[in-house]
């Protein structure tokens, strides 16, 4: 299939937000073995819509259309689009209800613009929306097939997933697109390219794509076979050649976050671990709590953003905060190994530094220190110089204590 | 102008990155009054290219063109505009002698197709690039504007800023275009539109365009205008009036966030405040010590993760987490005491409730408490029925906590 992606929205053209849907359903396509030849964004307005759907399918016969699905006046994809192929459009009840209830539920009048989202194309696959209100659609019309999805990312990313793909996983029978990624941490994209590059010039099935993002690289390894379990052993013999050269820096797949591969190394070896956070202010703590079932390896932190409280809270010797500093390797130590005996916890995380934009204790922006105890003593002591904003220094924090903290346990 | 931004780059359309550039150009164009309808994505191909160029100068008279102007043979944009315009390829010396002294310096061969990156469209104004190799070009053939600027977005964002602008700014002597942005929260896009109904119909300078966004919605308000302070006065009538109506739900202009009105509102009123956080592990803290200067308002927080931590590090009674819970109205309330004067702080702010997926104490998920307390009285306990998935339970939370907060507060 030959696909276009067409986003609507003003907010797209106006530059409020970036089109990640396109994106996301890109990559998503790939696998498929749909390729994707042209992205088209255009406004909330009924002629140049109509231009657009007229061009791409000139061109394309797999139209996914993402946008402008929700409640409000200037929210017109599907008019037009029933208006293009010349159908009409009808309640779905069950979507009807769910409003209804939904309104119900949280005890606010339902304006009768809200009904507008119940309706669908006559004749199509109505596609479930488990974040949202509007549902997406999927049909076929003179040999174009149209997928028609909300534009929130939060909606639109989880029913392409599980509503629509099983549907062109149908429509689509040719050979099996299958991809694994891996994830790196602590080593640079050229670096990496540099150490794989006798992989990376000879190799065509799989193919290896690098990708830089966050401080993070990772390898998309795709292969291409008759079957999933062929793409699977291809991609596999790949992945233990890259494991043989870069095992120190990788740490997990696909989807893994390096919080998540914390929590399986802790749940496996049942270790409990409890955070002190200075510069970091929480984020450590926010980032494992994000995951499922947090609470059976995490036994809790404490935000200690002054002295009063680094003191108070955790027992830190006014002495050392006076001489050494609260940023500083003296006091990392002590808050790492002090919050796991106060929290009773195998494993104690602390984080101290300088965010910026302002200095303290006369030290620069981005000077950092991270520490880590195991069964009350000390697993390392660590001085980081990060340059970035603000908000990069404290989450590249969080990421050192966590690889560095991974590479300490393994 | 009626301006139409084009991508060209097959990575893109593979999904591999997302094209931030149109977001970028979009949203620098709106201020000096150029209107952008259609974003385009094609892929390094020679027909493809052709098409898309003949469709965008058929309806749009300025065209912005980024990517494909590197040293390899997928870069082929410059050739085809070339191609397309029937304008000769020349090289331009000052960009050769820069890239041949670049690989002097770096002290490595320059291979031939590097020379491919000096070559300009005859006759147009060249913009430096001052990151990279390949220059930009702007010029006008048969009253079509052509800006053409490299992809990666470090090179392309600063030339655009300091290279390409100066000639739109001279090309284009219209009216100042002005506008701000009103963020509101706890009030859905729909029942927000419904309210201001009556402003929305009639409104056409300034225009008033709603957009929902995780939970928040905003009000860009555009005004058109001779002058910058014209256009703000314009708007301002129009706030006033959108505040007159729903100020309640009113927190902030542009990018203000809740935690930021939450800084200013405390900062202010020199308060401080403390938080105690069970189900959002940390995200409070972490949001409100993402803003400089934190340390002026936030005294620290307690994660409490675990009933034992409720117990020994904020004295919650063993009794009342048997009989209430720890996700219980009582159980907030303590909570939200106790920090505040643990942490000798004005404010004590506490989260308790379920994020999911599994459910705890027989209540279901998306059952959230939340407490406040000021000067050892409470100020107020919510309990919440969140949908969503665990991370939007958890996030909602934070944001539903500070929007009480400040609500009561003002």
């Amino acid at each position: 299939m030959n696909a276009e992606i067409i986003a609507v929205g003003s907010e797209l053209l106006l530059g409020q937000i970036v089109n990640t849907n396109a994106k996301f359903l890109s990559e998503n396509l790939a696998p498929l073995g749909i390729s994707v030849y042209h992205h088209t964004v255009v406004g909330d307005n009924k002629e140049r819509l109509l231009a657009c759907l007229q061009a791409a399918t000139s061109r394309s016969n797999f139209l996914l259309i993402t946008g402008g699905l929700g409640p409000t006046d200037d929210d017109l994809t599907k008019e037009v689009i029933a208006e293009f192929v010349e159908l009409p459009l009808v309640v779905h009840q069950p979507s009807l209800d769910y409003i209804e209830a939904y309104f119900k539920r949280i005890n606010a009048p339902m304006t009768p613009n809200n009904k507008k989202q119940a309706l669908v194309i006559e004749g199509c696959e109505v596609l479930e929306n488990e974040h949202g209100m509007a549902p997406g659609m999927f049909f076929e019309k003179n040999g174009i097939h149209y997928l028609i999805l909300p534009g929130p990312p939060r909606e639109m990313e989880p029913m392409f997933k599980n509503k629509a793909k099983p549907f062109l996983l149908q429509s689509n029978n040719s050979t099996v697109i299958h991809s694994k990624v891996m994830n790196f941490f602590g080593i640079g994209e050229a670096a990496l390219e540099d150490r794989l590059a006798y992989l990376l010039k000879n190799q065509t099935n799989p193919t290896i794509a690098p990708l830089a993002k966050d401080g993070f690289v990772t390898l998309r390894i795709t292969a291409n076979a008759s079957s999933y379990e062929e793409a699977n052993e291809l991609i596999d013999q790949v992945v233990s050649q890259i494991r043989n050269d870069l095992d120190e820096y990788f740490f997990g797949f696909d989807d893994c976050t390096l919080a998540q591969a914390l929590y399986d190394q802790l749940f496996t070896n049942r270790l409990t671990i409890a955070s002190a956070e200075s510069l970091t202010g929480g984020l450590f703590a926010s980032h494992l709590t994000a995951i499922a079932g947090a609470g059976l390896v995490f036994n809790g932190g404490i935000v200690c953003y002054t002295n009063e409280n680094k003191q108070n809270l955790l027992d830190i010797d006014a002495h050392l905060l006076q001489t050494d500093g609260a940023v500083s390797a003296a006091c990392a130590k002590q808050l790492a190994l002090n919050v796991a005996n106060k929290l009773d916890a195998n494993i104690g995380l602390s984080f101290t530094g300088i965010a910026g934009p302002d200095t303290v204790e006369n030290k620069s922006v981005g000077t950092v220190f991270i520490s880590a105890s195991l069964n009350n003593e000390t697993l390392f002591v660590k001085e980081l110089s990060l340059s970035g904003t603000r908000e990069q220094i404290r989450i590249r924090s969080v990421y050192h204590g966590i690889y560095q903290l991974l590479k300490h346990l393994s």
